[in-house]
């Protein structure tokens, strides 16, 4: 093929500040790769926006090395195979993996970081839900609340990041195991989606000045499960009022990421002492650990989207140039639901629209 | 029988400062209890001195209600019953329980927190055992060590208060199962009785400039159980040497105890988000919610004891009047193994003689 330009986002530094910008992670045209005996060459469709990308970024001890200092950003993405020579992938695939923030990847199971997996064809979705609801972030809140929180009928658990990726599964998930769901988001408007298109039993908004008197009002028997997204301040209120026995799903810290590597440090968490003293239960969990339980969740989450109790939304940022910004809205909670860049249409694949994506204003 | 008087510990106000005081806690001397049908009169011989006690002042939420304003400081002891209105009871008899910080208890189980329950006679361990291995620190050591952290042959152990009464325990129980375990202590003294006598791998002086390069070298493969009686900055340099699938045994937090109900608040954990990172598992536990398993831990412990693979040491302090004191020498370190108050010698029921017992000087 004629060679392409591939568009790629570089780390140049690590992130100092709040909201990362071109000194940190410069956007650069170079020519696209070329691929060799056993690889494919995969164009971006669509770019999955995760909070995990921030400490990727950050050079501290985590699940995955850092991104190494003038590599290509670290991403998950959908792409479609324009030239194969691999068995396996053909041009006109869809496939699901770790493409990075470029227009063009190489699959390559020898040196991708997460081997690439050809999607179903027809797709049966619309390709953003493949990293959201029906990806990995559906996966997430499955294994959370499944493996871990376990609510039972007639208790409560509460979910931060409620109108989030992971958070908006996961509280949907909560529902239909019979528990009251307390929601936790930072808007008016986020907790009326949350409640009354995800089915929520509440959702407090912990920017209002009395949100602490309200979430307690909203969990009048306390807290028998913690889905946890955010970490700091909001956290401690909630390991405040566990019940005995509590399980906490410790899925992410999003509260302290944009802080890794400032000179303050991050924020601490205060109540821990709860944990031992209600003698609760803190456990983490990393979804790229469990790659088999990918379609027992995926069935489990589309199960119950065909009969009507779950539902999603997405923010669609348009155009791979716009990728930083998106992470940037991410960390200030312009989303709701899962975030998604889309970074160009399929040549020979088709795919279903999304009718519940927002398109996000620029 | 004739009146007698009544030494005990009256909380007159939260404790504010790190180290407690008569403004605190009173030593006053008032007219014994009385007792009347399904009572018994139990005469203080020995208090436990325990980390929680300090916690029990203040006004936090916990696991058991604080200490009322006026009431008799809460502590857990063996008494000896000196007169008897119960069936179950004798005069003579040694007993187990929440004797509070006073000569003399009613054994009521409608009124105490905790039932009393008789000891074995003849008694086959001192006295001051019954406080510690084989009491409710042993079994404290035994279900968070057998229950969570569960060390496996080739794993790596860390217990931080090493020389405490639980600590000593747990490393050595950790030691059976085939652990490699390193103690944190805070002084060398107290790391050289954790290795020579109790047979810790390695023991690390928290109080040392360079605490944590010595530390590091001695957990060159990372930690898979951290028996936690700390909490604070010691616990955040752990939770950053984490393996993946690490087991927290949360078991105290002794460096924030002292202040609660301090202005300035206690000390936080910056590095929770290891727990995520490293898909760890943090788990509080209480013994008191766990009589039925006293005997089955004591059996254990006491069975390594009998095979000699498993000691103690113990802080003797003798005197009632002294028991505020002992606890504030608690908070500053100066206990080696369990603390303990001798308070009275028995009258009718004897017990052998502690070999181990270091009597601390005042």
């Amino acid at each position: 093929m004629t060679e392409q330009a591939n568009r790629c986002y570089r780390l140049r530094r690590r992130p100092r500040d709040a909201m990362i910008g071109e000194a940190d992670l410069e956007f650069v045209e170079e020519a696209a790769p070329t691929i060799g005996a056993g690889q494919a060459l995969v164009r971006t469709l669509m770019l999955s926006v995760d909070p995990t990308n921030r400490p990727w970024m950050a050079d501290v001890r985590s699940y995955i090395a850092p991104v190494a200092i003038d590599a290509v950003m670290r991403g998950i993405g959908i792409g479609e195979v324009v030239e194969s020579r691999r068995e396996d992938m053909h041009a006109g695939d869809l496939v699901y993996g770790f493409t990075g923030w470029q227009d063009y990847a190489v699959a390559d199971d020898a040196i991708n970081e997460l081997p690439f997996s050809v999607l179903p064809s027809p797709l049966p979705a619309p390709l953003s839900a493949f990293l959201g609801v029906l990806g990995h972030t559906g996966v997430t809140a499955y294994l959370g609340v499944e493996d871990i929180g376990r609510p039972q009928a007639g208790e409560t658990m509460v979910v931060s990041g409620a109108a989030g990726a992971v958070g908006s599964v996961a509280g949907q998930l909560g529902k239909a195991r019979g528990a009251r769901v307390v929601g936790i988001a930072g808007s008016d408007e986020k907790c009326r989606h949350v409640i009354e298109d995800l089915g929520f039993d509440a959702c407090i908004n912990y920017k209002a000045p009395d949100w602490a008197e309200r979430f307690d009002a909203a969990t009048p028997d306390g807290i028998d499960v913690d889905f946890e997204n955010v970490g700091g301040a909001v956290m401690d209120h909630i390991l405040g009022r566990l019940n005995i026995g509590a399980r906490i799903v410790l899925c992410g810290m999003i509260s302290m990421y944009a802080d890794y590597g400032s000179p303050a440090g991050w924020e601490g968490q205060f109540e821990i002492a709860q944990v031992l003293l209600q003698r609760a239960t803190v456990r983490g969990f990393i979804v790229l650990d469990h790659p088999e339980r990918f379609p027992e969740a995926i069935g489990h989450v589309a199960g119950l989207m065909g009969e009507g109790r779950l539902t999603y939304r997405e923010t669609l940022v348009d155009g791979l140039e716009n990728a930083r910004d998106a992470l940037n809205r991410l960390f200030r909670g312009e989303n709701t639901g899962k975030m998604v860049v889309n970074v160009a249409a399929p040549l020979n694949a088709t795919a279903p629209q999304a009718a519940t994506t927002v398109v996000a204003g620029t």
